[in-house]
């Protein structure tokens, strides 16, 4: 009964990671990855790799691979009779904020998680997704955006995208401010009834696509002209985003709970953000935009 | 079996409001309070006074009357009986954020809540404290804010301060970095053992020495020379303020799950924050004596 896919999935995740920080120091064009290794009390540890740059203000891609006595309740939710079971998690998280407010900020996660009850046969599943937050919208990032989400999904079956298009926009929706973190993506859990290789292949296609799909956006936007307004407009809207890591993100909460090692984990938080008491958009202004044609569940692809 | 206690309270806490604006623009010296007043859907609602200003560089000071058909599971975890029922809340919350990074955040809530269920008595319950978080620490300031604390408290018993101050301690604590939000004060909850009019009396005492406590330490530091140093550990520091905020207050969440008015609730978050990764204070620098001599649970009075 002994599970014996773990090396494969970490492979493809340390490479992943590899070449995500790749893709933002090209970016970037002048900053480098600092890389921590860390161990968890539990068992195994990961790798943490932080940018400080001038194009992206500030990037974390996190790998880990954490050994648990008790699976957390934000794991297990969905699965009463597993929580407080011995597990295994493995994933790449990553956070980018870049430093002009026209580069919308990207966020995307890929984990499995196996949970080895004694006496029973291992329960495994995976989960993940990506999502972008736009400060100021424009319509061909956001398809571009859609498709390769749409291309990631489609190989896997025809109603892929649509299912995990609509769970994004549910899940990444903050409830205390009826409004959702940005224009979406794809986000999915608890996959597993595609069978082991072909949910596997799900997980390459998606860590693959989000670097398809945001590299272009960063590349055509990254020079931009900005001035103070814009700054302070991005600074404002930043606070959404720690508001919904910290009150709602599974992922961040999980992390949280099993003991994981708080700065990787919070590295997906801003690196200056500003909360202002009631401030609205004024009519007719850029900033009233991203509320009125973006910040909306929208069918961005056919 | 009519509860008729709700006038008295609401009066003092109006009234306290009052004085705390008044307080915190006579330390401004320029900047005046900007007041909202609100309805809360289920019935009820509230007054929100902030302030911008230059030397307080973001207050609020808020006063709530709430009815709600629901009590949140974040007011009645220790009281499973009473979850789903109907409330009443009343309260007064303010945080201050002040611009020079000598004179600490405070943050003060008295509340009364009234569950009233159907053919049954009526049940009450007093909470609240205050709690002092400095930047860089005085040991002047934390005897002056213990010793006000620990007057608030003595009339009511030999053991309120030290119980409650313990209390304090505990709840201001952030799991995630094994550290404690400030230097803590007093808090206390479901407190009702003492009967209506000494609770009520309570309340009071901890809302009039809270401003005894605060307005001599904001009056003494506002001056204190600083620069972009000071400024930026501040502005890093603040950022266990939002963490605790929205990962463990109980009246944030309180606030959030029963439907109340966002931009009130959320008045207490920073004005400016930053997050660095894995930032540490280095060795024999003030800013790591707030770390060695100030956040760790100590005796400021005896």
């Amino acid at each position: 009964m002994a599970f014996n896919h773990i090396d494969p999935i970490k492979a493809y995740l340390l490479d992943l990671q590899q070449r995500l920080c790749h893709c933002l120091e090209q970016e970037d064009g002048q900053a480098t990855f600092k890389q921590d290794k860390w161990k968890h009390p539990e068992g195994g540890g990961g790798i943490t790799c932080a940018l400080t740059g001038t194009v992206i203000e500030k990037a974390g891609v996190n790998f880990s691979h954490v050994q648990g006595s008790q699976l957390p309740n934000t794991a297990s939710a969905r699965r009463p009779d597993l929580a407080q079971a011995r597990f295994q998690a493995l994933g790449v998280s990553t956070v980018i904020h870049p430093n002009n407010p026209y580069v919308p900020t990207a966020h995307m996660n890929v984990r499995f998680i196996l949970v080895e009850k004694k006496d029973q046969a291992p329960v495994w599943w995976f989960g993940g997704g990506f999502d972008l937050t736009p400060y100021y919208g424009f319509s061909e990032d956001c398809v571009h955006w859609h498709r390769t989400a749409k291309q990631a999904c489609d190989p896997f079956g025809q109603d892929v995208y649509a299912q995990y298009k609509k769970w994004c926009d549910q899940y990444f929706f903050l409830k205390h401010r009826n409004e959702p973190r940005g224009i979406g993506g794809i986000f999915y859990d608890d996959l597993h009834e595609w069978g082991f290789n072909r949910c596997f292949d799900f997980m390459q296609s998606v860590g693959d696509h989000f670097i398809k799909g945001y590299q272009p956006i960063v590349s055509r936007r990254k020079s931009h002209a900005f001035g103070q307004r814009e700054k302070d407009f991005q600074l404002y809207r930043r606070g959404r985003y720690v508001e919904f890591n910290l009150l709602y993100d599974r992922g961040t909460l999980f992390g949280l709970q099993s003991g994981g090692r708080t700065e990787s984990i919070l590295m997906s938080l801003p690196p200056l953000v500003a909360w202002h008491y009631d401030w609205q958009a004024k009519a007719n202004t850029a900033e009233e935009k991203l509320y009125t044609d973006f910040l909306l569940p929208r069918e961005w692809v056919k």
